[in-house]
């Protein structure tokens, strides 16, 4: 499990709220399980605040107490969660196009939104033959890092894409693209072509393929969907095209059936 | 989309941090969307009162509002909610094995925690060939009511048994088994048997084949794993049992690693 690096949080907020709020905020993905001291220090909460918020969470469901004393997530909250149009509904429409791309391939299929100059992945299938990832559900990566981020880059809003390439981008490997004006270049490129071969761009051991799903077959870009392979079977990627688009229209159709309500 | 059912929650509590839970208690996946009127009357919070504390969870991101003016659960909270252990550390290590499970079968793969008397639904695979279900992820059933809820019953702590047995069971169909010496003798089969055949106890068109997931082979049970099926193919259940055994032990058998810290 990852180190928890949230950090401090600044408790700038002094209702009751805020502090229910910054507390569920030193959770997530990245930071699963933590102590009633940790909890207090990452929300700069006094300790007596901290556990009687805490308490009052977990009266409620919102936090869990492991064996181990530490607090995490619970699954109340969880429940109420997943009504989160951005990741269930899309999620629903997605699984049975993204069960038949896995069954083709065996590879991992990852669906991702963007958030801001984020992108968040909400969906993954990965079977036992697999390449093991860096990324994983409810993880957050910079737009700019990933071959998905790019296809959510490239049809992001301009002030976005402004924001991002204004920013310094970070090297992740010696393969990720850094210079503004060569990705200015690959973003027109992905606009142009739909399909986007990210060859190790986050990890030396992967190569992603990905592709805009859109809300109807030529409405906005919601997500991306990508295949993420073992760079050493690098040689199949252009393979992958076909069945990706079909899976994205697919997607897309049924997106768009379901906004004009249809459904 | 289900119609929102939850009825007005009792507004007992009267802090603000009791307020943010009220409001978010109203959102969950059966009712995704709401009007700020809806929350207000759901809540029992004044217009007023309820406009401040949702601006609040909106600027933090825990709401968001569509383009009708309806406000539903934001991503950012669903990313918080992805780090609970309960339904996404189960579901990393489950999902390798229910995909197999649904390349074997093509059949919905479902995956569910007890929580009190009620079952949730952690995860679920389903393909274009599976057959419709009533049930989806996020959902609660009282846990008495499909195969899989009767296999964690089965294995409950003894109080949550007989709270179950001594209140009257819903008969979903006509073939629900609501006789509670009935229930209980079919608990004990399950018990011996570990894989429990649930045929058309909670809809008409489906059968469900349901196994306990342990953590370690010889641990506690801390989830259930079910393929459910078209009635009309009810004949096939039988051959269900052994890749079921196979999945429900590799999962197992992985949990308990991971319980013994060895990952």
């Amino acid at each position: 499990m990852p180190v928890c690096d949230t950090g401090r949080v600044s408790a700038t907020r002094s209702t009751a709220a805020g502090k229910v709020l910054e507390i569920l905020s030193t959770f997530g993905r990245e930071c699963q399980s933590q102590t009633l001291s940790e909890i207090a220090q990452r929300t700069g909460l006094a300790l007596s605040t901290a556990h009687r918020v805490v308490a009052e969470l977990a009266a409620w469901g919102a936090l869990e107490r492991g064996e181990d004393g530490s607090w995490h997530v619970g699954l109340r909250l969880w429940e109420i969660a997943s009504g989160c149009p951005r990741s269930q509904i899309l999620r629903d429409v997605a699984l049975p196009f993204m069960q038949d791309l896995y069954e083709a391939t065996h590879e991992n299929i990852q669906l991702a939104v963007r958030e801001g100059t984020e992108l968040v992945f909400v969906e993954r299938i990965a079977g036992h033959r697999s390449v093991e990832l860096v990324t994983m559900v409810g993880s957050r990566f910079p737009i700019g890092s990933t071959g998905m981020g790019r296809v959510l880059l490239a049809h992001a809003p301009q002030d976005i894409q402004e924001a991002v390439l204004d920013a310094p981008l970070r090297a992740w490997t010696p393969h990720t693209v850094t210079d503004p004006k060569t990705l200015r270049a690959q973003l027109d490129r992905i606009r142009r072509e739909q399909v986007f071969v990210s060859d190790r761009q986050l990890s030396e051991s992967t190569v992603a393929v990905a592709a805009p799903v859109r809300i109807g077959r030529t409405g906005p870009v919601g997500a991306a969907l990508g295949i993420v392979i073992a760079a050493r079977g690098a040689s199949r990627a252009r393979g992958l095209r076909e069945p990706l688009l079909r899976a994205v229209h697919g997607i897309s159709d049924e997106l768009g059936r379901r906004a004009r309500g249809a459904v």
